[in-house]
C-alpha cells in the first residue's frame, strides 16, 4: 500500500526529530508573554481547486481562509501572512492576479492580517498557491491536538457537510449564479468561500481552555481521528447530535447520504474541540454542538446511530 | 510591454499599502531586543530547476539555501523554516522525497535551522517548492536595500559568474560527474548547490553596519539596480575590480563573455553591500571585493571598463 501524506510527515518528523511538526501549526517562542503560531497550506490547481468552479477573487479569499482557520484552531489570533503563487503565462497576462489579490485582501481585512512577503513565479503548468499565516497566543496557551482525556465532551462550532454538498453540486455541474436558488448558492459558497473561525478559536481557548482543538478541513471522521491519535484516546459520537447543514438536508434527502457528508466531507472549516466540562460553564458551551465524548478505547471512534453502534473509520479527505 | 514580476509587486505594495514588502525579507517585531526576518522563495520545475540536471538531494539543499541567503542578506541569523512541496504522482512513489528531505536537512544542519512546518501536496503536473525561512536580528539592525548614500563603497563577498557558467555548461549538456574535471564540477555545483552566506551577512552587519545589502540571486546588474532604486542613488562600477570566478576564466576565455556572466548571471548568492568607509576598518573590509562606489546619478549604474564607460542596464535574471 502506498504511504499516505500523513505517514510521510510522521516519518520525516521521527527521522529528523522534528518536535514542532504535526499539529495545525507550529508553536514557537516570541517573548515572555507570547508564543507565535505559524502554518502553511499549499493549494494546487485541479487537486484542491478548479479554476472553472470559482472566481479569482473567491479563490484569493479561500487561499487565505484555510490558513487563518489553522491559526484559529491553535487558539491564536492571526497577524501576518505571506503568499507565494506560481502562475501560468495565460493567467499572468490576464486580470486574474489582480482579482485574486483583491479577494485575498478582502479576507485579510476581516481579520486585520497584513501581507508581509511571499513570492510570485511563473509556471509552465497549473496554478500553485502557498499560503503562510502566523499569529499570536498567550505563552503556553496554544491548543494542540494532544490533550483530550476520556470523559471530555466533544464539540463542533457549526453545521457540517455543507462544503461536501457544495462540492457534490459543483461536480454535478452547478455553478454559483444569481439565478440559482439561495439554497444552492449557500452550499456552493460553503465550499468555495469558507469562513475561517480565526477569532472563535481564540475565544474558545480563553473561555473554555479546551484540551484539544483542530479545524475540520479533512472531515469529522479524519480530524477526530487526528485528535484521538495525538491524544492516545478514543471517542464515542452520537450521530443524532451531529449538526447537519440545513440547506444540505433540503437538497439531499437520504439520511445516510447526509450523514456521510457530515462525517466524511472536508472543508467545512468548523472547529472541533474537546473540553473538560467539569471545569467550565455548561451554559456558555451550549452555544456549540456537543456531539459525543472522549473515550478510553485508544484509536477507535464509535458512532451511535439510533439503536446501532459501528466503528467510524477515518474516511475524510485523504490528500493522497 | 508586459508588466514584470517586479512591477506587479510594486503595484500590490502600493495598492494595499504594504510596508513590509519589497526587500529580501520582511522585518517584524519580536521582543524588546530582537526583530524577526522572514522570507519565502518559490522554486518551480522547468522554470527554476530541471529534474534531470540535479539530484533530489542537491535540490533539497538548494531549496533551503536560496531562503537562507535572503535572511543572511538582511543581516539576520536563520532559525526556523517551513517547506511546502507539491509533487507529481511518479515522484511521490519514488525515493525522491526521502533524498530531497535528506538534502534539505543536510543544509539545515549547517546553519542549525529547524523545520517546523509546511505542507505536502499532490500535483497533476510539475514539482513546486515553497521555502520559508525566518531568523533573528538585533532590534533595528536589519539591513535593507534602501540606505546606500553617494560615496559609500560597493562590495561583494566573493567571485561572480560561476553559477551562470554552470548553467551554460548544463545547457550545453554537461552533468555533474566524477569523470569530469574539477573545473567543470565546481562550476556545475556553483549553480546546483549554492552556498548561502547566512552567517557572513550577520557578520558584515555587526562589523561594518552596511548601509544596504542584497544577495546576488538575479545578477549583479539587476541586484545593484534594486539597491540604487530603493536608495535613490546611482553607482559607478569598475569592471576590472569585479572578481570573476577563477574556473569560469579557465573555460570561457573571452573577456566580454566572462564579464557578461559576472554582471548578468544570477544565483551566485554572494552578498552585495554598500558601506560608509569612513566609519569602518578598511583593513577588515579588504577581505571582500570593492567593485565601485555609490554615486549621485539616481538610477544609473556606470560601468568603467578600461578606457570606456557605459551605462549598465539591469540584464540579470528577469523572472518574467
Amino acid at each position: 500500500m502506498m504511504r499516505s501524506e500523513f505517514d510521510f510527515i510522521q516519518h520525516i518528523k521521527k527521522k529528523y526529530g522534528l518536535n514542532h511538526i504535526g499539529d495545525d501549526g507550529a508553536v514557537l517562542p516570541k517573548d515572555a508573554e507570547t508564543d507565535i503560531v505559524i502554518t502553511s497550506d499549499m493549494l494546487v490547481q485541479d487537486i484542491d481547486f478548479r479554476i472553472d468552479w470559482t472566481t479569482p477573487k473567491t479563490l484569493g479569499q479561500k487561499a487565505l481562509a484555510v490558513s487563518l482557520s489553522d491559526v484559529g484552531a491553535m487558539g491564536a489570533i492571526p497577524k501576518w501572512a505571506m503568499l507565494s503563487i506560481a502562475v501560468p503565462d495565460e493567467i499572468w497576462k490576464s486580470t486574474f492576479l489582480d482579482e485574486f489579490y483583491d479577494g485575498w485582501h478582502l479576507e485579510a481585512g476581516k481579520f486585520s492580517v497584513e501581507l508581509v512577503g511571499g513570492d510570485v513565479s511563473k509556471t509552465p503548468t497549473g496554478l500553485v498557491i502557498d499560503s503562510t499565516v502566523w499569529g499570536e497566543v498567550p505563552k503556553g496557551e496554544a491548543v494542540f491536538r494532544s490533550g483530550a482525556k476520556p470523559g471530555h465532551g466533544i464539540y463542533v462550532t457549526g453545521e457540517l457537510g455543507g462544503a461536501a454538498a457544495g462540492l457534490r453540486l459543483l461536480e454535478e455541474g452547478f455553478r454559483f449564479s444569481e439565478s440559482n436558488g439561495a439554497r444552492y448558492n449557500s452550499l456552493l459558497l460553503r465550499q468555495l468561500q469558507p469562513f475561517p473561525h480565526a477569532r472563535t478559536g481564540a475565544q474558545i481557548r480563553s473561555e473554555f481552555s479546551p484540551s484539544a482543538m483542530i479545524d475540520l478541513s479533512d472531515g469529522l471522521s479524519s480530524d477526530l481521528a487526528h485528535i484521538c491519535r495525538a491524544s492516545g484516546v478514543g471517542a464515542v459520537i452520537d450521530a443524532t447530535k451531529i449538526p447537519i447543514h440545513r440547506k444540505l438536508k433540503r437538497i439531499f434527502r437520504q439520511h445516510d447520504e447526509q450523514l456521510e457528508m457530515a462525517l466524511n466531507g472536508g472543508e467545512d472549516f468548523e472547529l472541533l474541540f474537546t473540553v473538560d466540562e467539569e471545569k467550565t460553564s455548561g451554559k456558555k458551551l451550549s452555544q456549540f454542538f456537543r456531539i459525543g465524548e472522549v473515550a478510553t478505547n485508544v484509536g477507535t471512534i464509535e458512532l451511535i446511530d439510533g439503536g446501532n453502534t459501528r466503528v467510524l473509520e477515518p474516511e475524510g479527505y485523504r490528500h493522497f
